[in-house]
């Protein structure tokens, strides 16, 4: 099978292919542009006469499990990420495939990291044929140098559940790590040992997949409660000694920043979001678990305390920080995707204010809706942005695939988008002529704030009137280049072959850019 | 087009057409035996591009609401019965269509009431072309006196749930009443002036209808906590001055019996459940609104307490008395579809052990397992029982339609299911030969309690294993059935015609019985 087939240049003028591992993809035509035709994924019925009467789905080994469900060659296996570097099930899938010879697996996570990168011996030797999902590091380093024998898709948390929905990726086998479970599948992540916050990245796969494998290492008598993941969905648990690691959901960036820079970006956005009226009572943010954005987190805090004003909600990746403005009654809800420590863990798990959220509720873009719009400002990170607003998150200065897109696409659709990042790093200025891998559409992108002034989107002149008479140091994008480039100087490009290794997705379903080989 | 063709006998004997209204159904085949080959409905997929980009989706009427969303001449509306008797909705929705000069309206409630009764103006004057749902009093009267224009089809709450899910009913427009909502349609019953508990009923509705309209008389400004019904799935709102008078959630039999032969019944029936092992430590029990039923809760209270044990949980329609338990530490969790009065309202508002539940999780037979299964034992009333232990539930002894199936043939699935029956009623035996409507299978149906005696089915061999040396006057249905008959004579059988007015649904979707229209 060729990788890739029938290249087109999209509405943002990249050369994508429609053809994709054999199957036929769209290529992007603009934000809110495409319109889907057809029909949601429909699952084959199933009924419970098929099913234990008593509702005891247990099997003995993961093993047993994974031959019922139909473990076989060339069929797709999905898994979450909500233990992000402490998972520890997805690895002995792949062990058991490999061991019973199985071949050619298409990998659907929603998201691979570092304490996976073993898996490459089965991406060499045939066991995985590829990855589709977000490809945290040597993974997406692998990629990156040409060694996936099929071509990778990234999608965004919201783009994953439309794929999955729409039926562009038919689950075979999903794969359920969960924290607690009872017998007939029901499963939460709030609550024994290995507690990890929400399963939310696992909804869709519970929903649509054909099987669904749910593994605990705390089997409680039915209910548990909260069943986040219903047992409906489930056609076997498994218990094993130790699901996932807790301790490392923990990301590195989840401690405010130090850097007196990083400290003046987030001072100045905050300020800027003060200014322009977006920080009022009853407003809501949304901030990653970067240093900078949990710093902005930390300045709108002392804002609301200073005035008096409560926001409605936080939407998160929770840690420490929105859980305290939780519990010092500065924010109604937190609304929470995934938790980044164990403090959002605890919360979720006693507070019933802090709600579990999943992409379908907040980033499916082929709904009715999504929370992603309602949110009033979105701080998101990038790795490059160019003079068109356009942002890059997935690769690095120096080409290579190093991250995910996560939630950050569908985040861009809230009331403004805010990206805080610093005019250079180690030497190398972040705005550019043209991103390397275009992720993010400009016109969706409001603000750019770095530490030697803020840029505001020329078509939110709403904003730029807000601001007119501020003391901020608002400037134009290309002064903001001219200032980092001035320093810095211009940088060479990174090096690439012809040779596409993946392709990005919009979260409309369509293709929004590609990640072309590195030249090694 | 004529109502119904091609009639067959089923599998339980019951002569049953194939084709409803012009559509094709299939004849009962036996408990578990019937397996679908098809796949569930598939939606069109929407986009968010479609909707609007804040979120906000109110209109400013429901007459708005209703044309936005394609109200038109044949098409089927949906609406749930959570205020039971007290709903203020579905009158306004046919009110409006009447106005319009709309014709041939399906209407698919998940149960109609008596205050719903002048909507027989537009069965009559072909607005409404016929009923498919629960009809409790004059509706399921005008259905009897075969004076609907197409043939009625009554489900379960799980049978429900799975003709929607199967796509057997496509809902062109789902109306929701909700007491609480903010304007993106995230909703819940749990909360607001018009509080009635859970909106469990219209999951499916909102799932899998083509347009949804969300009414409620109390918007708060987003998120709407807890969301029961997802706003992703909603397209309009609407607010109105009252949605419905939750006062009337009560149903009239939600008092313990003052009846010495009903007390008698519960009495002998928990005295059973104990001597036959299944009160224990950790059991789980389903007790309707009854009041014979509410008295056995209260005996295996008694147990309970005096043993020291506690329940795992209470599957309900939840009142005062499982919350009270709930409250005293006799139950870990009270499993909750619908609440019978405002303690069941406050309780599940306050509680995070008083969990809300649906047709899906608890009874949709097309699914990987439902909770039914595992529940140890329920207690179920019935109109008639014949000496196979089928059971009726929906017509009297005069042959009328005066109930809707509830959620009565799901629970057939529990371990043990008990009909606590008095062995006559204004002197009418109620153990006939053969049940007027058969609604469900004896081999499901393992002991009658009657004041007279408790006959089991022989089919539970373990059952009359355990009681084999019990004081409790253990009788055949038989000896039970000639009791009664020595008391009452036999009754005259209610006379029909040989038009058929109703079919009735087994949970997997086939028919297992019809209602013939009563000699006037």
């Amino acid at each position: 099978m060729i990788k890739y087939d029938k290249l087109v240049t999209n509405a943002a003028g990249r050369v994508v292919p429609e053809i994709i591992n054999g199957e036929n993809h769209v290529a992007y035509q603009g934000v809110g542009k495409y319109k889907p035709t057809g029909f949601k994924h429909a699952p084959r019925i199933p009924s419970c006469a098929d099913y234990p009467a008593d509702g005891n789905k247990l099997v003995l080994t993961l093993k047993e499990a994974l031959l019922k469900a139909g473990l076989r060659d060339g069929i797709t296996i999905s898994s979450h990420h909500h233990f992000r570097d402490g998972d520890l099930i997805a690895l002995q899938v792949f062990d058991i495939a490999h061991e019973l010879g199985i071949k050619d697996l298409r990998w659907f996570p929603s998201a691979s990291f570092p304490s996976q990168a073993r898996l490459t011996q089965y991406l060499e030797d045939g066991t995985i044929s590829h990855i589709e999902g977000s490809m945290n590091g040597p993974l997406g380093r692998f990629c990156s140098e040409g060694k996936m024998k099929k071509l990778a898709i990234l999608r965004s948390h919201g783009g994953r559940y439309q794929a999955i929905q729409d039926g562009e990726v038919k689950i075979d086998i999903a794969i359920i790590a969960a924290p607690t479970a009872d017998a007939f599948g029901n499963a939460n992540g709030t609550t024994g040992p290995a507690a990890c916050g929400p399963l939310g990245f696992a909804l869709g796969d519970s929903q649509y997949a054909d099987k669904v494998i749910v593994v605990t290492d705390n089997l409680v008598p039915f209910p548990c409660v909260p069943w986040q993941i219903h047992g409906n969905h489930v056609d076997y648990t498994v218990v094993v000694d130790k699901v996932g690691e807790p301790e490392k959901i923990i990301s590195g960036t989840t401690n405010i920043t130090k850097s007196p820079d990083r400290l003046l970006i987030a001072e100045m956005t905050a300020q800027f979001c003060e200014e322009a009226g977006i920080v009022q009572n009853g407003f809501s943010y949304q901030a990653g678990a970067g240093g900078t954005a949990l710093s902005i987190g930390i300045y709108f805090e002392k804002i609301l305390r200073n005035r008096g004003w409560k926001a409605r909600f936080i939407r998160a990746g929770s840690n420490q920080y929105p859980v305290s403005m939780l519990e010092n009654g500065l924010v109604d809800y937190i609304l929470d995707g995934q938790t980044f420590d164990l403090e959002g863990v605890r919360s979720m798990r006693e507070n019933p204010n802090h709600l579990d959220t999943s992409p379908f509720t907040s980033y499916n873009y082929h709904s009715k809706g999504n929370f992603a719009g309602l949110v009033d400002v979105v701080i998101l990170g990038a790795t490059e942005v160019d003079l068109d607003f356009n942002a890059n998150v997935v690769t690095h200065s120096d080409g290579i695939l190093l991250h995910g897109i996560g939630g950050w696409q569908n985040c861009l659709f809230s009331k403004c988008t805010i990206l805080p990042i610093p005019l250079f790093r180690d030497r190398i200025p972040v705005i550019v002529d043209r991103v390397t891998t275009l992720c993010g559409p400009g016109e969706l992108i409001d603000v750019i704030a770095t530490e030697r002034g803020i840029a505001i989107n020329p078509r939110r002149t709403d904003l730029i009137e807000k601001l007119k008479n501020s003391k901020l140091p608002i400037k134009t994008i290309e002064e903001l280049k001219a200032e980092a480039e001035a320093i810095c100087g211009v940088p060479d490009k990174p090096e690439f072959t012809d040779e596409i290794v993946a392709a990005i997705k919009w979260v409309d379903g369509t293709i929004i850019d590609v990640v072309r080989k590195v030249k090694q």
